[in-house]
């Protein structure tokens, strides 16, 4: 296989590789990085192989780089090998795993959501947090979800601390990203019930009568959910706090949440 | 009541406050930082007073601020009225809150716990992320936990990034750090069932035999918990997997599993 080396820290294209860090970088090129062999084994088993593939010159040989590099050059991708140091640089890590890769972003529009295909969605409202972001994709997997729905001004959701985070769930879990009207206006032409955790006129989240497909939707970290945005919830659902506090961390919330409606949906009260 | 002023970048006191942001500064020192109205306040009504009170000079007046600079004189403690952009500096943000202090750290040794006044504990195994810290401190909170335990190497939870994510729990959870072996000497000194999440001869987490005072393990954020800190629980569970992913944040693990505790302890079993 082909294979272009990269010695130079100048380099354009470590230029461009370093640019993908910064989000008016990815949002014109569209492209986003992805890091470490686990991760990117996990897209590739997602049918997501990236464009490019950088590899650290003096790594350990493993059966699954071969695949991910045969995978790369079999999709007409660019496999780049470089030194350590400039593998950092790109990175951002002082001590970066020996595989990065470049992919194209995907469509996130509410269209591509195929409702029917998961018994539970979470929704997160002007989520600032990538670490948060990337916590509730992780969730989503665990949970058999079938994505993240990012409504108004969130977090990127391809950032390299979303992407670390969600630990190869931003392959697996479908993104959308919409404003608030839009996704109400999708969500209300088909099933779907809006749940969401709340402190106006709810329920105790234990046994309350969720249904398929339910979307959980949670608040930013700071404001919570805006009170038209609960008024507009099919069900609203409370947790206890027997603290001073009055909420839960976002993605903590939503994991308690989603926790709750699996277990309701494969366990129907006797 | 008096009132320091400083106007320069380069005063010690300055200084001083820039330097508890890094761990070796705090640990020498015994003292960390925290942040805003509404944190500090917390503190005040857990009884935890900042020896030093620093205040923007352009800041609104408010009568929790006015309480808390007289909490902060009644105990002897000092107050400091400094520019915008000093304060920015102190707390490495560019927009800071009007207000900051400097807390002395407490004790945070096992025999300073009382195990019985609480029936949910939390604790940690090597957690390296602040904000995963700050986070179970929070849920700790909210459960009605007594505090939360650190083992072996764990970030610091006197970190600004942990206070902060800690939404003032910090002050009102109890905290120890203590190694694996002392943990468990401690632990066996009294009643407790130590619990972990595990995929080692686990029972469904739902409607487990939960008892109190009932201690939630979790693991490092990437190895997970050693083998034989599982095989020493009194009782390892199981939560649902239904993706590809085989483990949960563990902040998030932690919670779902201290809700289900919780619930399990005030809605006993019909």
């Amino acid at each position: 296989m082909t294979r272009r080396q990269i010695t130079g820290f100048s380099n354009p294209t470590v230029k461009y590789l370093r640019s993908l860090r910064e989000k008016k970088h990815r949002k014109r090129e569209r492209k986003f990085l992805a890091e470490g062999l686990r991760l990117l084994t996990d897209a590739r088993e997602c049918d997501r192989v990236p464009e490019m593939l950088v590899m650290a010159e003096r790594r350990d040989p493993h059966p699954l780089l071969t695949a991910l590099e045969e995978a790369v050059t079999g999709a007409g991708g660019e496999v780049i090998e470089t030194s350590d140091e400039i593998l950092a640089k790109i990175t951002g890590k002082s001590n970066p795993q020996a595989v990065a890769g470049v992919f194209a972003e995907w469509n996130t529009s509410l269209s591509a959501l195929d409702r029917q295909s998961a018994p539970i969605w979470l929704v997160a409202q002007a989520l600032r947090d990538p670490g948060n972001l990337g916590t509730m994709l992780r969730t989503g997997d665990a949970v058999g979800a079938g994505g993240l729905i990012l409504l108004d001004d969130c977090v990127d959701p391809f950032s390299v601390e979303a992407v670390r985070a969600s630990m190869g769930a931003v392959f697996t879990q479908q993104i959308a990203q919409a404003r608030w009207d839009d996704f109400l206006l999708w969500l209300r032409s088909g099933d779907g019930q809006l749940v969401a955790a709340s402190l106006r006129d709810a329920v105790p989240y234990r046994g309350a009568a969720y249904a398929a497909p339910c979307f959980i939707l949670v608040g930013n970290e700071s404001q919570g959910l805006p009170e038209n945005y609960e008024t507009a919830c099919d069900l609203r659902v409370t947790m206890p706090m027997r603290g001073r506090a009055d909420s839960l961390n976002a993605a903590v919330a939503g994991a308690v949440l989603a926790y709750e409606v699996l277990d309701t949906f494969e366990n129907p009260a006797s």
